[in-house]
């Protein structure tokens, strides 16, 4: 066998392996996009081919995670190539974790089927939702691209979505307080809302993988955390205060 | 350089990386005791010690997926030594991820006791903290000493911290129905309930590690998911009905 061939080889292991993590990425982006939408329009069936379709996601987590142990075992990945290999295990894990939060959504639409609507409140999350889904699909393009700047701006626009969790928790709590009926749909609306902010800061966990497989370092500062509603009081009034 | 040499370097490497896994995990859990003691307390002053310890876990998180990178790519393991090493990958991750939401508790305290006390509510919070904590240092021992059975518990325990939780998730909607003023200090309490819960899966993440490093497998059974709230709307019953 020449080192050609070896090498060749060894580039189609790569390859495979990053071709399953834009095919999760994909079922992923659709998991977002299909939640949201299943919300919105109250759509059970389509609620619940999101819960199913979240097996899937797991089961290429899992076949990803093989496939780069395999590599690191018989190939010995060095430098680039390692860097290459741990990033994907880093990258998959974030990708079912937001497939996880989708499918959390998901459920929540069949409960929320049964429940008075909060007239007004599903505006608010899907923007958010959609906001998610435009960064995870820039972030898995700055992956394949390998585009440092693309990713840094993923990561910059994580604060808008924060912004949005915001203004959506201030917005919820006001409608609980006007009537003690919007509490319950509020709760998981408001679940929602925090679990769309986490998917945010997943794919932002994902934009720092880029930057540090594209220029060997994870990015020196710290990512911006916007939720400030765990912080500041002002940002949750106590009613008649 | 003789064989034995570099095979005990090695070894070396590994309990070095293993040694750091085990003071992250002490750091976790005792951010998990004193953000749920400063909660109890409302010690402010504990809260923000916790909060300014969380960058010592996330920088040995840092530091051991550095090493990890390095043993992979000097020594190229095979077999056991590269499963140990996947394994430390993750459990950090893991780790850090629960050391984020003691954090996130311990700001919530600061927001918290400048609001009412709703009295009663802290019992339960601080059960389960206690109880994930708890699998959080069995989850540890079962690594360090390869223990499948006592992982398996582990993951077995989890279930009861999800009873845990809808118990809680009810009582704050009881408690914000009854008072709209108790409506913003139970959106975070019931956030920190949420939060441990969370902690529950992330602890039986890593004993699924724990037997992925044991047995060369990841349990074949889904992880029991027991978080009815998001599937189950009679757990959340809507005033008046």
């Amino acid at each position: 066998m020449s080192d050609q061939h070896i090498v060749s080889s060894f580039d189609r292991d790569l390859e495979t392996i990053q071709a399953h993590i834009m095919k999760m990425g994909g079922m992923v982006e659709r998991a977002i996009s299909d939640a949201a939408c299943s919300l919105e329009t109250s759509d059970e069936e389509l609620a619940e081919a999101v819960r199913n379709r979240d097996k899937a996601i797991d089961a290429l987590e899992e076949q990803i995670n093989e496939e780069a142990a395999r590599v690191l075992a018989l190939r010995a990945p060095a430098a680039r190539d390692l860097r290459l290999i741990l990033t994907v295990i880093k990258i998959s894990a974030s990708l079912e974790r937001i497939g996880d939060y989708a499918k959390n959504m998901a459920k929540r639409t069949s409960v929320l089927s049964q429940m008075t609507t909060v007239s007004g409140s599903l505006a608010g999350l899907r923007r958010m939702a959609r906001e998610v889904e435009t960064m995870l699909k820039d972030v898995l393009d700055a992956y394949i691209h390998r585009d440092l700047e693309l990713a840094q701006e993923v990561i910059r626009r994580d604060q808008d979505v924060d912004q949005m969790y915001n203004a959506i928790f201030r917005e919820f709590l006001t409608f609980m307080m006007e009537d003690p009926r919007n509490i319950t749909p509020c709760m998981h609306l408001h679940f929602i809302a925090k679990n769309t902010e986490r998917m945010g800061d997943l794919v932002t966990a994902i934009a720092e993988q880029v930057i540090y497989l594209v220029s060997g370092a994870l990015p020196d500062d710290p990512r911006p955390k916007g939720d400030a509603t765990s912080v500041d009081a002002s940002l949750a009034p106590e009613p008649g205060t």
